[in-house]
């Protein structure tokens, strides 16, 4: 029999969607388990993206660009200066002084991170510093933007967004700090906090909240997140990979602003001080109905899931 | 040089491990933000596992079983016949009439789901219905399993663990639900509710809670559950695979006790009505100083991560 089940909305025609709209609502009331059910949105989240103004999005600078490159593609990384400054700094470091070309992922840890260094120990430090102090919190001020999500959270006292990264923030001491949503770039690090001076970067793949403020987190996977995602898992302790065979190869890391304009990924992410967001915000939290028959009404700050594309090119002068 | 620094807590010796963590005590009061930070848990969630006693564990019902036998493995799924009678019933009966043999996995969405079902709609449906009335919730009672998890949660009033499922609960309105985590079963569906009944099964490989009470979950992965989160991400719309030759072909499902006991995979998993659950729960919620320097005191309903294993074969008569 000819299929159509699929988990998630789909494009339908202006008129059955009325119906299946109408069919929807009256699921939705039956369904609803709570006396004001959550009013949803009118666009999906799709919608809202394809509705976008150019001035919605704004390009990633490419000094704030990293380029991890694997033989099977690009992932690229936006890092956050503004919340981690010395680790930011120490990476790029590390990076121009190529110290990880050559080196491999070594740990791809099921539904938690994936994570590279220098497995076997040779790989010497040229400029970058070898220790720093933690930025696992940064200091909260009035004048940072922060687009705040009403939604509530478990782990931190409020959450939202800071430019398009995920953020945490607790008013009663004035700190800040990135949260463990998926995607995003952190250093990884031995017991000792200062020992996390970025030769052991991870990515979080999995559900990772309750690593906020024991790690410093710098950025975040802006395209290509599926080169990690996918990775084969690792059976050793901590999902790290048991063989040398296993190790995936890093054929270079590079800051986007150093490499060629003609080989760059330019790419940019969704403003988050928009109307635009705040209508995909929306989306997200009531999706319209059709498909949902009982939009959650909430959304949690990692399954926002911020959006990010390619750049499209200049007009040529 | 030789580089050590790796996320998350590693083993260590016993002395180093006591200087590790007075350093790591010194630093997680100069860290602390908050006036009483949680008080450490004293073994980590790996030490609970590895300290648990046979009885903290109970083996899968084979009759509640399902496998999926992919190229690459088998994925073993324990269903939740509590939460969705009719669905895990019809589920079975569609596994059993082969429906699924020979088919394919036709989407991996990015950091969402992985579904499979008869792309080219011609399967017929011998025994099983081919509409059900939705059990996207179910009636709360107080003789049902519930453990509580205190932390809290922004999609429901309620959360915790019945049996090893994670579970929401709605006080005022009597009903429970399945909570959308990391490696939960459903049952895709089309616009119409009543359309989900079990042509395309689905697992969660990312953040879904947003789609809890709109579709029928009916179990959790208990094992092989890498083998559907690495696979490669489908890049049609919703993440459906664009091309008939990237499908991941199924080549059976089924029911675990219809399987000669000689080639079965036998799961248990890990009991939620015990001290060493709590255990296991405290552990996650605020592991022990060391690694971490400021614990989270908190954890979320999906980053619990129920754990289980194979079950060791029974001694021989």
């Amino acid at each position: 029999m000819r299929s159509k089940h699929a988990l998630g909305p789909r494009t339908d025609s202006p008129a059955r969607g009325v119906l299946r709209c109408l069919a929807a609502a009256v699921l939705s009331i039956a369904f609803a388990s709570q006396a004001a059910p959550p009013k949803p949105s009118t666009l999906t989240a799709t919608d809202v993206l394809a509705q976008s103004a150019p001035s919605d999005w704004q390009p990633v600078d490419p000094e704030n660009t990293l380029y991890l490159e694997l033989e099977s593609g690009r992932v690229v990384f936006e890092l956050a200066p503004e919340f981690a400054p010395k680790h930011v700094a120490n990476l790029k470091a590390l990076v121009r002084e190529k110290y990880f070309d050559g080196l491999a992922i070594v740990r791809a840890a099921e539904d938690y991170v994936v994570e590279w260094e220098d497995s076997d120990g040779k790989r010497p430090v040229k400029t970058a510093a070898t220790t720093l102090p933690p930025e696992f919190t940064s200091a909260s001020s009035a004048g940072q933007p922060f687009v705040r999500l009403p939604d509530g959270d478990i782990y931190a006292p409020e959450v939202g967004f800071s430019g398009d990264f995920p953020v945490a923030r607790d008013p009663k001491t004035h700190q800040r700090w990135l949260a463990h949503c998926y995607g995003m770039l952190g250093l990884g690090r031995d017991n000792d906090p200062t020992s996390g001076f970025g030769s052991s970067p991870f990515v979080v793949i999995g559900h990772t909240r309750n690593l906020d403020r024991n790690d410093t987190l710098i950025g975040r996977v802006v395209q290509g997140m599926e080169l990690l995602s996918t990775l084969p898992r690792g059976h050793g302790p901590l999902g790290f990979y048991e063989k040398l065979e296993q190790h995936v190869p890093i054929k270079a890391m590079r800051v986007a602003a150093d490499v060629p304009a003609a080989e760059r990924s330019e790419v940019e992410v969704l403003r988050t001080d928009t109307a635009t967001f705040q209508a995909y915000v929306e989306a997200r939290r009531s999706p319209p109905l059709g498909w949902y028959v009982q939009p959650a009404g909430k959304i949690d700050v990692c399954t926002v899931r911020m959006a990010s594309r390619p750049r499209a090119a200049a007009p040529a002068k």
